[in-house]
């Protein structure tokens, strides 16, 4: 089976927006082996998209289109679709009936537009949209099927999950490709291509592949052909990177982020934490209760820009703040045992230092940060020179501080169960 | 005139890379008003590339092509060009003695490979690329122009700037379109569609876009033609918007995130705030420190997740608690004054809520959120049911959040000021 994918969208067509809706598109082709043909954009105009979609049918057995079933009158993607396949829509009441609940649910009253969200072209199956207004349509016509999807990436994925994969899964046998994900923290990309390497010759360079963000790197093995001999395959080169990766390897799935690695460690210790945070300004917390069910281990967090708030919220003494400045390994760690205390948490993580852009000397240069862990044997701390802008300056503290927790936790769970 | 981009690259249609070129030439095109109507990512595949570039022809007068004119033999740009527009390729001496001699100048033997990147379409003016190997190419069709450029970033940078700019000036004059951006918190899409609607008569609907996120929506105003006639009809535009979209516009500037716009408030008012949250866990004050400069009028904040927190660090009695539940008007407006007592603030935000996916029940559903704002002045509250799931629910939290913070300093600056 051949695909092409079309994003609609004039925004997708300036300078500032790339269409990133079809990679967690091509993500679900490449799981069950189907050849991705080409890609375009288009913009909310009902003639372009008629023309785009006649295009598609031409080259591909599938057309997967997202983006332009929004209630306004530029969201032209439902009437561009029923042209171009030659039928008409219709009000499907069911969708209608859900539109309404949703409304009524929000206690809001629901605008007329709103109502041209329920057009589904005739025949065509609607996708249930758990997370939103429009549902999903799938048009089959002869030996071609279309799906129409949303552009917002949450209720995409949503429908991804509920009807492409599924459907893919019915249409072309079970997965013929499979990726496992080794996801790193504090290892640089570099750092983390020298230590795979030895792996390239014996599974294949293009099986392996390296993706960077901010102090986090995800390892990608993927593997294909029948079943057994896929897993077999995949399992020992999970095992071969994991032993190379060593201690950086956080996760071998590519879900987990490293919030949700820490959280299932506390989870298990049967363990809490708590925060204390000054130029992360409460990002450490956050990422922390991003993981459903967090209130389980994560007790509070304070963040304490002013001297004022580090000594009244965590009693971080002014001595130390005048003899020693915000951003240094005393304060960092009086934060997190202040955190420990005042939370009455087993673990507490202290973030201080200079995010810029202003706030920078030349002893203390911008990224200059201090992280201090607390736990109930030892406080640990770090002190690192972070390059790069405010926005990186945060997310990489943020990473390190969690980093540093996590092996924290596994070193006192270690210690424990021996 | 009207143009197409494609990006020719396999690589392209993986899940890891998007074809990030394309902003680059848009960014040319839109200086010079020329109209983009599609874009589109093919493979390294010769018959897909004459596919697309014939598709291209027929809808536009200027097809810019980037990618595929490397050394190696997937590299197929040249040949599907010629075949594409009925034309041999040629050897272009005087680019094979450039290559020849930059390989010299890198002391490193020419690859025979290299050779190929001299192939020029007939008839066709090699563009010099004065920072890598391969020459772009202009070909001059009947009424239609063809370029193919260097995929490279760098290369292709160099390449717009010498050839492309020099070229789109003397086509189409000066810089002919411009953009405003307003920016909206706290209406939902639907409503912004019914407020602007009156503008679409006056101005045409095409010249007004509007792009939805969590509780955050950008009406971007157009204007085409000479300098100053549309400096005046943009601002005549924005003017009508502005009105139209009454107190829900925070910005007139694409830049300003509503963290920004309460920053600015803060500093010109000079007054200073702090936050208590729950189960946003930190994010409104994230938000707010992104801001460089932020330390000026942010003192500090608290995430009291147990209700032992909320009692301790932020003094919600426990009364309260027992009597309203920890999500309750009476709950929000505590914490919110707690932080200010405790922080020292002139304002607080105060939320607490249930964000999912457990821990509702049925008179208190996943995404009921209260959200309190207390001021020297007074305390206001609002009561939400957000619907999604709880990435979503904290995101519109974080919002209304905030936004709630930006009308009440704008009516206690006015107050002030009157």
């Amino acid at each position: 089976m051949r695909a092409v994918i079309l994003a609609v969208g004039t925004e997708l067509l300036g300078t500032d927006r790339l269409d990133s809706n079809s990679l967690r598109l091509t993500a679900a082709l490449e799981r069950h082996g189907v050849e991705l043909r080409w890609k375009a954009v288009v913009g909310d105009i009902e003639p372009a998209i008629v023309a785009a979609l006649g295009r598609a049918l031409a080259d591909a057995e599938l057309v997967l289109v997202s983006g332009g079933l929004g209630p306004t009158s530029d969201d032209v993607t439902r009437e561009a679709t029923a042209a171009a396949v030659g039928r008409g829509l219709r009000s499907d009441p069911e969708v209608m009936a859900t539109i309404a609940r949703r409304f009524e649910r929000m206690g809001l009253p629901m605008a007329d537009s709103n109502r041209r969200q329920a057009l589904i072209v005739e025949g065509a199956v609607a996708l249930r949209n758990a997370r939103g207004t429009a549902p999903g349509q799938r048009i089959d016509l002869d030996q071609r099927t279309i799906f129409l999807f949303p552009g917002v990436p949450q209720e995409l994925d949503g429908l991804i999950a509920d009807a492409l994969l599924p459907w893919l899964g019915e249409r072309c046998g079970a997965v013929a490709r499979e990726t496992v994900t080794l996801r790193v923290a504090g290892v640089p990309e570099s750092e983390v291509e020298e230590r795979v390497k030895p792996a390239y010759p014996e599974f294949g360079r293009e099986s392996i592949t390296i993706l960077a963000s901010v102090a986090d790197v995800r390892v990608r093995a993927t593997a294909e052909g029948p079943p057994a001999e896929r897993h077999e395959r995949l399992a020992r080169m999970t095992e071969r990177l994991a032993d190379l990766l060593g201690d950086g390897l956080y996760s071998r799935r590519e879900e987990d982020d490293l919030e949700t690695v820490v959280g299932r460690l506390l989870r298990g210790l049967g363990r809490t934490v708590a925060t204390a945070e000054s130029c992360t300004g409460g990002l450490v917390a956050e990422r922390l209760t991003r993981v459903a069910g967090s209130s389980d281990y994560f007790l509070g967090g304070a963040v304490a820009y002013s001297n004022a708030a580090k000594e009244a919220v965590l009693e971080v003494a002014p001595e130390l703040l005048a003899e020693h400045g915000a951003v240094s390994e005393p304060v960092a760690a009086a934060l997190a045992s202040g955190a420990r205390r005042r939370f009455g948490s087993d673990y507490a993580v202290g973030v201080t230092g200079i995010a810029g852009p202003g706030g920078g000397t030349p002893e203390k240069p911008v990224g200059t940060v201090h992280v201090a862990v607390a736990g109930p044997l030892a406080t640990e701390h770090r002190r690192l020179r972070i390059p790069g802008d405010r926005e990186r300056v945060r997310q990489y503290t943020s990473q390190v501080a969690l980093e540093m927790l996590r092996r924290r936790l596994l070193a006192d769970g270690a210690r424990e169960a021996s």
